[in-house]
């Protein structure tokens, strides 16, 4: 994409990131001025600081920057997403779920606390992220804290990512069809990821067809996501993942890989680049630099 | 309290019930016209449907009707933390917490649905509880929404119910002072109950005097009802009570019981009874003859 050729995607996300994480480190159960009982803030900060691509919080930062919004709203929406992100990945590596132990390198939070510790603490984590888009600090105005809350409510949900890992549960050692997959992965890590550049762009005004391109490109996102992570579940190691590799095929779970092979994936992924690009331009939205690097960078990374 | 003589308690709550139940069924993953995916909606409604005393929904119900508020918004209220104290119960059951195995006189849900789908049914009660606190319908005006949400969440949070569950799972087997066991259930039971309070009263428009003795209130009723949980525990069958009796003590879990002994136990719940009382006539609010009987009923109760 020649004209944001000039966009440097790696300072940009360093900024963000640094913002981003110096709030969580601040809002995530502060050992300071008293901390959360019983070790349980301990487990949130191990299963939140420290780790992971910060991809939702880019596309919220991104997102508000495209419809020019409020930076200090959006630094809470990128936190409070993070959340949301971090419980599912505590919940669904315990034991009666994943069962994994290594999560971006380190041991899971289950392994390090004890499963009761970890139950809570994705708990916690998800109420965590409701109090953080509820602010009396004014940085976020009343009816846009309830327009946010609903947003993420909706996409964490039953209807959103919950309901999406009732389906990858259910469907291990099953046959999916093409349209059971690609609903499976739109609610499971779509919903959030959607929601993330919606919630982001709720931070501002826009005119309802800048958003419903934006809409459009965070589904383009959130599919090409997924369709990327089964690429590398096969292709890549885990070191370089920061998980185990190679799960999927050793659950026997459906992924893009297994029902279209590599290569229609990866044709699949660039296919969904070009929608995201679409979308953006679509919106007429002036700055969009780092939404449509962002997608970039999604769909060409290698871990 | 001779001036409540003529409140019928059994007729209010059951007008309340019958609302709460209609509503709760239509709100929590109706099979109409979409179901949830893959049984999620099953395991959900399964733990929220037809059990329960419905304690905090009628608390919800009292308040808003102390401060006439609004009965619409004040049903979603009600739900919304009944929630919430589903799923912990959901949560609180698996065998990596207190596994137990019978609830409400019922198999628990993941001895039905499997630890799995509990663990994501619990998870996406608690968005649900968000999801209704913002609704679009104008039921509940957008600010109102944003305090609610935030009230819940400070309460489900580390800073509440999760940070009380954390206690708990700390303190099995070990001896707590009063003032530590006082900590644990302030926040375990405590808050969601003083937040029932406090997110009914939100439902209309109280002098800050009046919220305070409000807030008091829900403190005395959040105590006195762990108190008579901890009396129950030990005098009643596993029959009527819908649960294991006698666990506490198997377990050896502190408890006001073990810590104060019974006849010391009982005269603190009346004691926290009076408390309610006073606190209801220092709110100089007319219509407090729910939240009066609501509070002799809890204290009083044999099951």
């Amino acid at each position: 994409m020649t004209e944001y050729i000039h966009f440097e995607l790696g300072a940009w996300s360093a900024r963000q990131l640094a913002a981003v994480e110096q709030a969580l480190n601040r809002w995530v159960a502060p050992p300071e001025p008293r901390p959360a009982p019983a070790g349980l803030g301990d487990a949130m900060r191990y299963a939140v600081l420290d780790g992971g691509k910060r991809l939702r919080p880019l596309l919220v930062m991104a997102a508000c920057e495209a419809v020019q919004g409020s930076p200090a709203a959006a630094l809470r929406v990128a936190c409070a997403v993070e959340l949301i992100h971090a419980y599912s990945l505590v919940h669904d590596d315990m034991p009666c779920m994943d069962n994994d132990i290594l999560r971006r390198g380190k041991p899971t939070v289950h392994v390090k606390f004890g499963q009761a510790q970890a139950l809570l603490a994705g708990d916690a984590l998800q109420a965590l992220a409701f109090e953080l888009l509820t602010p009396e600090d004014g940085s976020i105005d009343p009816a846009t804290q309830a327009t946010l809350c609903r947003m993420l409510a909706q996409a964490a949900g039953y209807q959103g990512m919950a309901g999406g890992q009732a389906i990858d549960l259910a469907s291990v050692g099953k046959a999916l069809t093409s349209a059971e997959l690609h609903d499976m992965h739109r609610l499971k890590t779509g919903a959030l990821l959607q929601a993330s550049v919606m919630m982001g762009a709720a931070c501002g005004a826009a005119p309802a067809p800048a958003r419903n391109a934006l809409c459009d490109y965070g589904a383009a996102v959130g599919l090409a996501f997924q369709v990327v992570d089964d690429i590398l579940d096969v292709t890549a190691d885990s070191a370089t993942l920061g998980k185990t590799a190679g799960k999927d095929a050793a659950q026997d779970k459906p992924t893009f890989v297994s029902l279209m092979g590599l290569p229609a994936s990866r044709n699949y992924a660039q296919e969904l680049l070009s929608q995201a690009h679409h979308s953006l331009k679509a919106s007429e939205l002036g700055p969009t630099a780092a939404l449509s690097a962002l997608a970039d960078m999604l769909v060409n990374r290698t871990s």
